[in-house]
């Protein structure tokens, strides 16, 4: 198998209320590395959460994942100073990883969550994107995706919720929902 | 790491013109088998062409992919013997690995594709989803998803389509978009 890399990396966006946003990108990793590209995978605010795909990175080649946060969902407005210390965190590692232009894919994924809550800022994210190196692709998920950053994307999917099983009050399934 | 089984298989559809349909369906069976759940991915269309997710999945643990079709895009209408066979087919095996109960998620990528060309009856699809084991998810991909499935399922999520590279004129990226 020959190994590509990217001539021109782009920037993605997964916005919207429906489920599927974090699977596309981590769908979209598996299709990466079974081409030999790198990807490196950057969670704001779910860190701390048990996810089922967090038990299948660790084998999958040429995939790195850290998540960031305290395992709670932030609720509070504005939140706290720590959740703002471990967002800033996440995002000096994704600005680092992007900028070494060693992984061919870097996802950020919930990035657009942590910009709406304020944890870190816009126009710091839109910068890095500008600055990213050509044959870096950004892909940036989670709801309520900041114009600025709608704008700047190449692609951008809006996941609609049209229907949820939340809403009959079926609860989260492990291995589906989590 | 304990294997859970689902309790309550639902019916999962992505639906719509935008990217990440197959991806989050991908990246939905790579969280399951996370969890040790078992996988059964059947591609209708999609056979003989060329997708990175298809390099990797061979060292996935319970996760089996057999795709179908000619390697061909289907844009017959009405559309050729042999594109009705061979989606016969796939529709065979679907029934087949759903009644048998055996995997926990079973993902049939671009059926609703398959639909709504007239390879196969969106009634059969209706019928095997009504008379699936209990424990069974199903999840459906592809646009165009017909009312009758909309209706039937539990969770659907239309992939909007807000921007895209080829509204640009840029090709598909192997590793990206293949």
């Amino acid at each position: 198998m020959t190994k590509p890399k990217l001539k021109k990396g782009l920037v993605q966006v997964y916005t919207g209320n429906g489920k599927g946003k974090t699977s596309a990108a981590f769908g979209l990793a598996l299709r990466a590395i079974g081409r030999g590209l790198k990807v490196y995978i950057i969670q704001f605010i779910k860190g701390g959460f048990d996810y089922g795909e967090l038990y299948v990175v660790d084998k999958l080649p040429n995939l790195k994942l850290k998540a960031f946060g305290q395992g709670k969902f932030v609720t509070q407005f504005p939140p706290s100073k720590k959740d703002v210390e471990i967002a800033k965190e996440a995002l000096e590692l994704a600005k680092k990883i992007v900028k070494s232009g060693e992984y061919d894919i870097v996802i950020l994924d919930e990035i657009n969550v942590a910009m709406s809550l304020r944890l870190i800022k816009t126009e710091e994210v839109v910068n890095m994107i500008k600055e990213k190196p050509k044959n870096v692709e950004l892909v940036l998920t989670g709801r309520y995706a900041p114009k600025e950053i709608i704008d700047i994307a190449d692609l951008v999917t809006e996941m609609k919720e049209i229907k949820h099983p939340f809403q009959k009050g079926i609860s989260p399934r492990k291995g589906i929902e989590f």
